[in-house]
């Protein structure tokens, strides 16, 4: 692995697939977006359906696009201070919460005025699971990394277990946008998606760019070749110590 | 690294996340199993909706348990010749292959008779993707790893996208499980779903599993204290000369 403080340049590849993704995910966003505003009737915030249709904007921009985002700032952001993209990271993560909570009470403000029943189907178990898991991994992230006291071995410890984590939550994030693609589909256009109809193949197409959202996201930050390089200033301070020593894996940043 | 000859233990934990895992994937199997026997009406091969409930069986039988026990077949067998686990992997994964087969059968002849069309939902989609990658990577699998004519530069660099997209397509197996379930309680029982059904509480219970199952699977396989630890036998023939000479990280097995 390199060693020099200087800047180095990203590795061969990294920015075409950094920018496939924002491709990806800013399609997963326009396509929501446009699935809500033209074929089920557009926005509002009045307990109608037309709030229901801000809940699915509001989870694929906040716990897909921006919780993507967040996951891929170490790649991003190679030769910036350590602590700053820390930050970043932590930020992005508290948008894409905020996001997913406006999301939250649209639905539940919807259900509510339609007398619909809360928490019955797999996509809100899977939804309700993702969001619960999300802020007590945010908390964690919160706590061994941003705040100092956590000893350098115990945030090496858990840094494994935080990477594996928040992309199985990411995971589990994507696929309850696919449940809920699924259950709309079905509540809305039942008679016709059979048929192709073109609010099905859109919302299907959305689907999967959403999983190849999911999957680009997933490879750039396990590709060994993509990892952050170590920077000498910051070794001092460094969770890797263990790793440049013992020649262990550190799973990330 | 441990270089010993000698057979050497499990590492401390690996056996109980093992077995949790076969806990949570059969729990899957079986409840798949009674959902379609006890709630739908049980099997037979007729194109009656009966031979669709072989269709979710199989694929949870193939497409989840057996992928996910074949992919652990690196961390389980440790200390047994690398070529006959390479080999246990790939028949795994043809037997998981050879389910998920009657699997579409099932699901196809039903739709035939039913006069269902075909291929027009995301499950759909996602299967059919998820189904034509596995033939791909098995297939790559093979060419790569058992044939003997690559060369190990070549295996090296082909294991970590193998690895990758292995993982990938596991979850998204998973995914399509998940809203297979989905489908099936909202074409089945859309009216009592909302009013905590029995059948769907179970049914839900069952993608909570399979998320789990998935998850725990992915656990395994991607900690770094719970990989197959070079053999010096192996070692003339090894792909992780790289590896080892450099301290780079080989993703697995």
């Amino acid at each position: 692995m390199a060693d020099s403080p200087v800047t180095r340049p990203s590795p061969a590849g990294l920015p075409w697939y950094v920018a496939g993704s924002q491709l990806l995910g800013l399609s997963c966003v326009v396509i929501t977006g446009v699935w809500m505003g033209h074929y089920r009737g557009g926005y509002a915030w009045d307990g109608s359906a037309k709030e229901f249709n801000v809940h699915p904007l509001c989870m694929v921009l906040g716990l897909v696009f921006l919780y993507g985002d967040a996951i891929m700032v170490y790649r991003v952001f190679r030769n910036e201070n350590k602590r700053s993209v820390k930050i970043l990271h932590a930020v992005l993560h508290v948008i894409a919460l905020i996001f997913s909570i406006i999301g939250f009470v649209a639905v539940f403000e919807f259900h509510a005025k339609a007398k619909i029943p809360d928490m019955y189907s797999l996509h809100s178990w899977c939804g309700m699971l993702t969001f619960v898991l999300f802020c007590i991994q945010w908390l964690m992230g919160l706590g061994f990394f941003l705040f100092p006291g956590a000893a350098p071995g115990l945030r090496s410890w858990y840094l494994s277990l935080h990477v594996f984590f928040g992309l199985a939550l990411f995971a589990l994030a994507v696929a309850t946008c696919l449940l809920g693609i699924t259950e709309k589909l079905l509540f809305s256009i039942m008679g016709t998606y059979s048929k192709f109809a073109p609010e099905g193949v859109l919302a299907n197409t959305l689907g999967l760019l959403l999983v190849g959202f999911g999957v680009q996201v997933g490879y750039i930050v396990t590709r060994e070749e993509f990892r952050r390089p170590p920077h000498p200033e910051e070794e001092a301070l460094s969770m890797h110590f263990k790793t440049l020593t013992e020649g262990e894996t550190a799973s990330s940043p």
